[in-house]
């Protein structure tokens, strides 16, 4: 399912099938949690901002509107009316960050909602069952996202069980996905890596992870506390035992400078709540770095975010009105912020391609690593 | 400037000549306080939702980003992107309701901003100076909104003065209009009839105001606190003390079923926050009436807000799937709920102008007046 086209150093320019279309890699994935953007985009928007993935959450879909009632509305591609690939998340990272009096056994963690306080279990299998229900192209394991620092000890037996989840987890999406009634029965498994910077730990548990032969293995537990600095290393150092011809998905990362270097260390997945997010407070994505809507020195500026940007909102709106917007709290800046920074790093990923396919890879990070995170 | 088609009864099909284009008439103008719609609507979005003339607020613009910076941005129709008519209107109603400590003399109002308590001095010039910086196609008069009920006296003299106030815009307009660096040198002013509920005052201040022969008329100062039976005879009684040949504004309303009787009774421009408003709790326009979309029966709800509806929202999502969004509190159903609302109101209007271009006002009205308001 993943065709490997090129690689440059450790760095990977492929292809991803999946019953709803093929990926491009390395691809940036857009977060629509709830099965919505943040700011107001629909899916037809992720069309306009060249989105390739949207990843939805399966903690969040199964506390609202839960994921049965999704299922009889046809799935979440139909339910949102998006066709392109949809990745689901497991559920453990938000179980583990955002709901209350967690419970962890061997099988499963018994939680309370964050939007109610009811009491939920998930398990593998659980977690398997709602993400069929949801029908994404790919599921993720149920996982344990250890927060960083954590005792060794602590982490090697959280691995062990997360381990053990994803053999479970396989063994139940390959039920559901043979039963006739499956609503999207090519839908795949993506495997986590768990250990936190404990090198020895990573290496050990993506060496018995690839032993289930997974369609894709995600690194998890990072950007969750450690540095920049540990956070490549890890991913320097376990990336010679992650398969060549399965995808490489870094949870949860990053800036422009992460994803570059996350590339040249030969990921091929990325998402982030961060484009978003940043966007909304005023901080914009440009090719020569990050600049603060809310400064003073936009209110006359009549000219686009970005004067080398081709997005939709550069084409049309000022740094003057957009200023304008956020400063009056109009929701219309949520829409049009969130629009430019989807666009800039879907646009990123394409030009790292790009760069791959002409072999230009490493100049194109020399231009840009760094650079693009710095404030202007 | 304003040509009069067809009439039925006491009903009006018209078109009405701006510098930005023909407006159709009857028409609804959607409101765009800040320079933008609620719920994240663009200047494109309102091409897509049938818009004729946008409406904006004096007050707020004056106030932020302030109307020398809309200027020196080229005006408000290229600082929003929008190139349709735009009607703003002049201030009065927000410095009476939103603002504090206000104090009247004959030259104007000192009031305090609601946004950092600065005192802020408006009176006549002062509206149509910021008006004519905004650029807008039709100004308001500067008008003191009555609140109903208010003792006689106090009405009569708010009258007199307000009428005085409109003579001093119409010669202020006119200097604006004839320097040599006005930004839309075609603007327009209309004059605003004021006299809350007592008939005479009303009539008494329409013979005055249509001396000063403006371009248009508005009825300000209903939809504030009288019945509807009030204000559906407040505008009877005054229509025919209003020239035919010029269009007649109800400012402010309102629900479907008051704009049919409003155009029944010879009004031609209507605007209100109310489609926007509503929709984003949760009301939503139909062609049988109104539909709460926060009720449970609509959760597993797969067809269109309407199915008689043609607009962009009814075409592609479902009620599951927008209540799911109100539930969650995601920003996407501002803007779907939104954009369907204002659609159903220029529609609305569209149907008008169809019935009575084909004689058959009366028939819509039968059908449609009282039933659209209903709560189905």
């Amino acid at each position: 399912m993943f065709h490997l086209i090129r690689e440059e150093g450790r760095a990977r320019r492929g292809t991803f099938k999946t019953p709803h279309g093929d990926i491009q890699t390395p691809v940036f994935m857009d977060v629509g949690t709830q099965g919505a953007i943040k700011g107001g985009l629909s899916a037809e928007d992720l069309h306009r901002i060249r989105c390739q993935v949207e990843l939805s959450n399966t903690y969040h879909l199964h506390v609202r509107p839960g994921d049965k009632l999704v299922r009889r509305q046809g799935g979440l591609h139909r339910f949102m009316t998006w066709d392109g690939p949809i990745l689901t998340d497991s559920g453990g990272f938000q179980i583990f960050s955002l709901a209350g009096l967690r419970k962890i056994t061997e099988e499963g963690v018994t939680f309370a909602s964050h939007v109610d306080g009811r009491h939920i279990f998930m398990g593998p299998e659980e977690s398997m069952r709602i993400q069929s229900n949801l029908g994404s192209d790919i599921a993720m394991a149920f996982d344990e996202c250890v927060k960083i620092p954590s005792p060794r000890k602590y982490v090697e037996a959280s691995c062990e069980r997360t381990l053990r989840w994803c053999a479970r987890c396989k063994v139940e999406l390959e039920r559901l996905n043979s039963s006739p009634d499956a609503l999207n029965p090519g839908q795949m498994l993506f495997g986590i890596n768990q250990g936190a910077v404990f090198h020895d730990l990573r290496i050990r548990n993506m060496e018995a992870l690839r032993e289930l032969d997974l369609p894709g293995y995600a690194i998890g537990g990072l950007a969750v506390g450690e540095t920049t600095q540990e956070m490549y290393d890890t991913i320097s150092v376990l990336e010679p035992y992650m398969p060549s011809n399965r995808p490489r998905y870094l949870m949860g990362v990053g800036t422009p400078t992460n994803i570059i270097e996350g590339v040249a260390r030969g990921i091929d997945f990325f998402d982030c709540v961060m484009p978003a997010r940043n966007g909304r407070h005023g901080h914009l994505f440009t090719w020569t770095g990050i600049i603060n809507i809310n400064n003073e020195r936009y209110s006359e500026d009549e000219g686009p975010i970005d004067a080398q940007c081709d997005c939709p909102i550069c084409s049309r709106y000022s740094r003057s009105y957009l200023r304008h917007l956020l400063k009056c709290g109009e929701t219309l800046y949520l829409r049009l912020a969130v629009m430019h920074n989807l666009y800039f790093y879907n646009r990123l990923l394409e030009k790292i391609r790009e760069s791959l396919d002409g072999g230009m890879f490493e100049e194109f990070r020399k231009q840009y690593s760094g650079m693009l995170d710095q404030r202007i």
